[in-house]
């Protein structure tokens, strides 16, 4: 059936790591990297070989409790290595939301697939620490009695280890999976317990996890300029200034979306973020160095790089380092999210890192203007496929036949048919009735549920487009067959988040205001009923980049970063009735400048929202909206209903019509 | 004229420890600490001795640049001690606001009488480090020739330090005067530039400063059961139970405020806040040991205290901790808080201090009922004062003859009549036109300005009474012969700041918001404007303590200190237009429970407004505040005037009953 064991081991070594990097939006689009100017019959062999490959590959995660063989490796690993333990964490050396199966290893372990938690091993005993959003989850997916489950916050792993270590014993840990400020804790812990802790050469794990998917490999292409904006080497000039203002010479990038942003460079090696898995150097002579996988770069990123970027195999990360110290260069390290080992190599090589927040992150959080063009049209296009999704639903869903799961593959190719589109930006999440009140809900074939009639279906979505990232949620009320409203109940919570999301869309505050000091807004009319939700308001979201992005959010979490101008964000207040439903209000916003009225002593921002698609009407309650709130809705009803009448059939339409009519209040 | 030179030399020493005291409430109220039942005779003798020396004391603070041969013998004197350098930081052992006169070491090296701030001398060259508050102060009271200002936050000590500090020297410090975390931080410098910090026995400021005024004494005194609430042993167990939850055998006490509470015990040291200095420690078997000058203790508190707590010397606190050590006791200290020197006394015994916050800061801060009570009681006297002294400026001011300082004395002496005064809570703000948009304006004889017809007053002031402390602002207009209206620009700016007050005193949120969250509802409607100030919105307010008492605030700086029932906090948003005017509206607020509306999920809390003065309506626009607004406003009037009605003549009462009338909207 496969072709595969005709293959040269480079050749198959290729394909390994192309089917660890996610199915590709374009089949055929990576057949370049292994076939110059591939050929149809090119194109049919190697994605044919891929296929079969892809569908005899199991990685075997999150299929419940992992096999109690897996631990037992890895303790007799540790013996054969003098380790008296081994911590396990979920990241990978990126520290990324989303990471490639290979690099799995608390998911391959211990069965968990939840996104933060921490495994540690000791001879006799092993805990696995997740917080309070996987309680449940790690009941399911863990044994245990091979793992006892702790609480991330309550338990910190430095008390349990406190406790638990054995005096004069060796804790070891991956340097690459931990940042200097992550290893000192356990380095701390490890001091109480009167043991110590040692970072290891090769993963531990890795020796014992035979079938380990290899890195993944996907193209690494050139983002075009009409998308991007600004030149690389304008951005590196940008960064150059900022380390120099900063006392360094240099800094370490390892966050793979501020290499792709500064290089004007994307990829496909993980889910949902466009990013190429890969290291950095930027110096502020004007140098800057690529550590990546020469397998996955293609000649438009080789000849958009141009000579001013050297392009290295990762193993020459070291070697670099070793010579910016020898240099007596002052290297800059983000301490929260660069590998315990950078840190550790520079001081091997005489050179104290300078302890600095990644200088990508603020600049590429603020679009530019190119980028806020691409962001206002690739929300079009994605508002779009959801008032087309929307129209369908409506008229399906009353039927009581759809399930979860249409729903998520409906909308998924409907928004494959827009233009420019590259994959979602996140798992979707489609909570029918009682789901949708489980906030980190991922639908599968065991929890999927039909949409009922007359119940509530909190829908959260997001694309990836060439010049754009997109994160909607919508509410809606899955229509009676004999046209009965939603009850009562639903209409108060929907209209209070409601009236929360319009206080932050409309909201103006001085520059320098934090999304710290917003997010209230988008509670107060909850907390005046005795309601809340337990999560933040609002993320930043990049620029065909990451759907999470920093350094702002809108949260009660303090944060001391400015809103700025350029910054795209998230609104998204919500409401949960535990084992009843899940309402959640979800826009885009864009920090924008506000003019000024007479007499004001400093300069106004205030957000301009990018998302354009129908809220729920049938769950709204209009006498709790005051003559602004409606004013408000009904203004942007008409500008989503102006935004799409042109370019959907008659049909939809009509339902759009009907969708952005105004509200008249009693 | 002075007996003094009769004295022995402990009734001289004596004698020199009051006159470092502010003046007492009753003048007499110290000489039973020398005299056993004293009679009229000792008190005239002694009270006359004391009057007489503090006549012939200057302690030569507060007068402008200091005399540059300050700087110069303590260069000599650092040079002596084979020093490169020494810190002069503001504070005293106590970390608190307020100093005693012999402490002020920065203000008598610099001339520098700011609240905050912080000398560093080396031997080519000194700088003094103040924040944006002080940058106009530090130039007019501090020669820019002996001490370079930087400002504290753009240009931190750390980083001057690293530029200046020659190689392989030695920085001093006085351990008694900087927290762990704050010598850490000049520890980190000092590595930086290649030299070190080293601890000074005794401070060479203190060696150079001949005159240097005595530690205060003044009569510590039981807090009597019906003020305080909770006996001293019921807090005690209450603190013990914290420190075993958190892993702690004892705890060292260094804050005065914190030991007064879990003590029972006030005195007068310091000025406005009425505390004794000394330290003291807790142990969780039910142990605790007070270290104090044993000339301030009071028989009555003596016989308070009981046998359950160890009265010793100061200085036998260091042999205290060794024993502690010894005993191999964990032992507690809030590292920003506690001197060094107590940490370093902890690890010379071989015993690693645990770094916890300070066990009394949380339940100090949430009153019980008799403190409740108590801050009730006393808000009313308050009140009833400022209502008499709000009358009477409204009958004198338009004259055009008060000054500030007129306004201060009259308001102090209305209020030296009511029961239970026992001074100020700190000094008042009196800010005529444009001084009152100096936000931390104090006046004196050289600034001291007329109240101009037409022109807005702002007021700052509150009072120590035994059963609860004030803190109150009121912006008045002085009104115009003609009887003219405030410009508009003053009752729109005066409208916005009260909108603002209204919407914080009528909040209503969850358990567990903090007061950053609530921060931005104070400050929304004058960003609608462009307008904003630039203070924090309230800060916690002690129980005849501190009138600025952690751990919660109202403010952007991120918090995580949520706001629970029983704290006294102060909503004072305000506006400033400098040069011209400054606006801002004051009362103390008290945490409640609110009753939970039906369907309710979260325990709700609001504020209940416990000060009870007229606001001004002349300049309140009445056309831009809402119908709610308008409610809240003659609500509260009304209560003010119910409260104060029968209890002040009937002059008085016809301006509160004028004062107090309902605002009628356009």
């Amino acid at each position: 059936m496969t072709d595969t064991d005709r293959l040269s081991p480079d050749e198959e070594a290729f394909l390994r790591g192309i089917v660890a990097a996610p199915e590709p939006v374009d089949p055929a689009e990576w057949v370049s990297l292994i076939v110059d100017a591939p050929g149809a019959e090119d194109v049919a062999l190697w994605t044919g070989r891929a296929a079969a490959l892809r569908a005899s590959t199991d990685d075997g995660l999150g299929r419940g409790p992992a096999p109690p063989e897996r631990l037992d490796a890895l303790r007799e690993e540790l013996a054969r290595r003098g380790l008296d333990g081994f911590v396990v964490p979920l990241a990978d050396a990126h520290q990324g939301e989303f990471v490639a199966p290979g690099a799995r290893r608390l998911a391959w372990l211990t069965g968990f697939t939840g996104s933060a938690g921490l495994a540690i091993v000791l001879a006799d005993r092993a805990a696995i620490f997740v917080d309070g959003r996987y309680t449940l989850q790690v009941e399911r997916e863990v044994d245990a009695e091979r793992f006892s489950p702790q609480h991330l916050t309550d338990r910190p792993p430095d008390d349990w280890i406190a406790t638990h270590f054995p005096a004069d014993a060796k804790l070891g840990y991956d340097p690459w999976l931990h940042t200097p400020d992550g290893a000192a804790r356990l380095e701390a812990a490890c001091a109480r317990a009167g043991g110590r802790l040692v970072a290891v050469g090769d993963n531990p794990v890795d020796a014992v996890w035979t079938d380990q998917p290899a890195p993944p490999i996907s193209p690494a292409v050139p983002h075009p300029p009409e998308y991007a904006g600004l030149s690389s080497s304008a951005k590196r000039a940008a960064v150059a200034e900022t380390l120099e203002k900063r006392g360094a010479d240099a800094a370490v990038l390892t966050a793979p979306d501020s290499i792709a942003w500064l290089f004007n460079m994307r990829g496909a090696d993980i889910p949902n973020t466009p990013v190429a898995l890969c290291f950095a150097i930027v110096e502020t002579g004007g140098g800057a160095s690529l550590f990546i996988d020469g397998r996955k770069v293609t000649g438009e990123l080789a000849a958009a790089l141009g000579d001013s970027v050297s392009v290295a195999e990762p193993d020459a990360l070291g070697p670099a380092l070793d010579r910016l110290a020898a240099d007596g260069r002052k290297v800059s390290i983000d301490p929260g999210s660069v590998p315990a080992w950078i840190a550790q190599r520079l001081r091997a090589a005489r050179s104290e890192p300078l302890r600095r927040p990644d200088p990508c992150t603020r600049p590429k959080a603020c679009k530019n203007e190119a980028e806020i063009a691409g962001a206002r049209a690739a929300h079009v296009r994605d508002g779009n496929a959801l008032v087309r999704f929307l129209a369908w639903l409506d008229a399906e869903a009353p039927s009581g036949r759809l399930t979860e799961l249409d729903a998520v593959s409906r909308l998924r190719s409907i928004r494959a048919e827009g233009e420019r589109f590259r994959g979602l930006s996140f798992d979707t999440i489609a909570g029918a009735g009682p789901n949708g009140a489980i906030v980190h809900y991922r639908v599968d074939e065991n929890s999927n549920r039909r949409l009922e009639p007359g119940s509530v279906f909190l829908l959260d979505s997001g694309a990836q487009y060439l010049d754009g990232t997109t994160d909607v949620t919508r509410t809606v009320h899955i229509r009676n067959p004999d046209g009965g409203p939603a009850p009562a109940e639903v209409r108060d919570r929907f209209t209070r988040v409601l009236k929360g999301h319009i206080a932050l869309a409309t909201a103006i505050f001085p520059r320098g205001v934090t999304g710290s000091q917003l997010d209230m807004l988008a509670r107060k009319t909850l907390w005046e009923a005795g309601l809340d939700y337990d999560h933040g308001t609002g993320h930043g979201v990049g620029s065909f980049l990451g759907v999470h992005e920093g350094p702002a959010r809108i949260s009660k979490v303090p944060s001391n970063v400015a809103l700025a101008p350029g910054m795209i964000l998230s609104n998204e207040p919500g409401y949960y009735k535990a084992g009843a439903y899940g309402i959640r209000i979800e826009n885009l916003v864009l920090v924008v400048e506000r003019e000024a009225p007479e007499g004001a002593e400093r300069a106004l921002h205030g957000f301009e929202t990018i998302t354009l698609a129908p809220i729920d009407r049938n769950l709204i309650e209009p006498s709790l909206l005051t003559a602004e709130e409606t004013g408000w809705l009904d203004a942007y009803h008409r500008r989503v209903r102006d935004t799409h009448t042109g370019s959907v059939d008659e049909e939809v339409g009509r339902w759009l019509e009907a969708a952005c009519a105004p509200i008249t209040a009693r």
